[in-house]
C-alpha cells in the first residue's frame, strides 16, 4: 500500500489495516488491472458491491434511530439522498481519497479522478474493505466520522424544518427551553432584514438572519444545527 | 403477541424475542392500524426499511463469500433476483408468517393476505424486528436455515451452470474428484432419454435425466446440490 494512504487513514481516522491487501484493492479502478495485466490485481467492484450494502445498513439504522416519528416514506426519501452517488463522491474527496485511487491512463486522462461515479464508488469499496478487515462496528465508526454529522447538521434534508429538528437533537435527553429571540431589524421596509438568536436554556447556541422573522428563525435553527454537529 | 405465533417463531426457528412489541409491530399491517385508530398501534412499515437494509448487507455478505470469484455484475444480479419482491414473499410463506400478519378488513376482503408486496414488506419487518431485538448475528442464523440453503441450490441463478457452481461447492474445502457417470439410455433415438449419476470421491451424491448427455449431466448436478443443501 502507498505509504501515504496509509497515513492518510491512520492520521486522519485512526484506522490501521490488518489486511493492507484489501485496502490496496479498495483503491485499484478497473482502468488501472486492465492496463496491468501482467501483476494480476484485482479491482474494487467487489468490494464496492459489499460496501454499498454495509452503508445502506448503517445509514439506515442511525435514521431509524436518530429520527423515531418520522415514517418510512421520508426516512427511505432521506436515505436515498444520502447515498446517492453524488453524496457519496462529496464524501470520497472530503476523506482525500481522491487523490490515492489507482488509474488507468485512459481514465485519467478523460479526468476519471474528479468523474462521481467513479469516486462513489471508491468510497463503498473503502467501506467493504473496512468491513472485511474490522468489522461493522469499524464502519459505523467512521461514519460517524464522516457522514453522521452531515446527516446532523440537516445537510440532506433540505425539505425539512430546522425549528423542528433543532427541538428533536436539543430534547433528545431530556426538555430543555428553546427560546428564540429577536435581536434586531434593519434596513427599508420593502427589504426588512431580521437578526434572530436562538438559546438553549438561557445559553446562545445560533443566530441568522432573514427577510421575515419566520426565515430569520430557520436560519439561526440551521446554524445552531451546524454548530453542535461540530462538537 | 398472539400465541400461536410466538410458538411458531420459537418451535420453527428456535427464536424467543425480548421484547415482544417489535414482533407484534412487524405483523401489524398499516391497514389494520387504520381501522383501530384508538388502539394506537404502530404498523410495520419503520421495521421493514430497516430490515430491507439488513437482509440487503447479510445476502451482500453471503455472496461475496460464497462465489469468490464472481463478477460484481454477476454478484448484484444475483442478490436482485434473491431480495426481489416475488421472493420475499415466497420466503414468508415458507415460515408461515402469511397466516399472522394483521390486517384491515378491506386489505383482507382485497386479497391482500396472498399479496407479494405485502408478505414482502412482512419478511422484511420480520427481519428488523429481529436485528433491533437481537442483532445482526440472529438475523444471520435465521437467513441460514431459511434463504441460503435455497441459494445454495441454484434457485436464484437460473443463467448459471450447475456443473460449475457444484463444482465450487465441493472444492471448498480442499480437491475433490466428482465425476459423472451415464447409466444408461433410453427410447427411440429421436426421443432419447439419457440417466446421469454424480460421484464425488466415488460417492453417489446426485442422480438426473435428461434429453441429451449434457443436459442430464446438468440434472444430476443440480440434484446433487439441492441434496446437499437440505444437509
Amino acid at each position: 500500500m502507498d505509504n501515504q494512504l496509509a497515513n492518510l487513514i491512520k492520521e486522519k481516522f485512526g484506522i490501521v489495516f490488518g489486511d493492507i491487501n484489501l485496502v490496496d484493492q479498495a483503491f485499484t479502478h478497473s482502468s488501472y488491472v486492465n492496463e496491468h495485466r501482467n501483476l494480476h490485481l484485482s479491482d474494487n467492484e467487489r468490494l464496492e458491491f459489499l460496501g454499498d450494502a454495509v452503508l445502506e445498513l448503517l445509514v439506515s439504522q442511525y435514521l431509524y434511530r436518530e429520527f423515531p416519528h418520522l415514517p418510512e416514506g421520508k426516512l427511505t426519501k432521506t436515505r436515498a439522498a444520502i447515498v446517492r452517488e453524488e453524496s457519496l463522491a462529496e464524501f470520497a474527496k472530503d476523506c482525500g481519497f481522491d487523490a490515492h485511487v489507482k488509474l488507468g491512463k485512459g481514465e485519467e486522462n478523460s479526468g476519471g479522478r474528479t468523474r462521481p461515479s467513479l469516486l462513489c464508488d471508491l468510497f463503498e469499496a473503502f467501506l467493504g474493505a473496512l468491513y472485511l478487515d474490522q468489522g461493522l462496528d469499524s464502519v459505523l465508526h467512521f461514519l460517524e466520522t464522516v457522514v453522521y454529522p452531515k446527516v446532523q447538521a440537516g445537510v440532506f434534508s433540505h425539505e425539512r424544518d430546522h425549528k423542528t429538528r433543532l427541538q428533536e437533537v436539543l430534547q433528545r435527553s431530556g426538555d430543555v427551553l428553546i427560546d428564540y429571540r429577536l435581536l434586531k431589524e434593519e434596513g427599508p421596509a420593502h427589504e426588512r432584514i431580521f437578526h434572530t438568536e436562538v438559546y438553549c436554556d438561557s445559553k446562545l447556541i445560533g443566530e441568522g438572519q432573514g427577510t421575515s422573522k419566520k426565515n430569520a428563525e430557520q436560519a439561526a435553527a440551521a446554524n445552531a444545527l451546524q454548530r453542535l454537529a461540530k462538537k
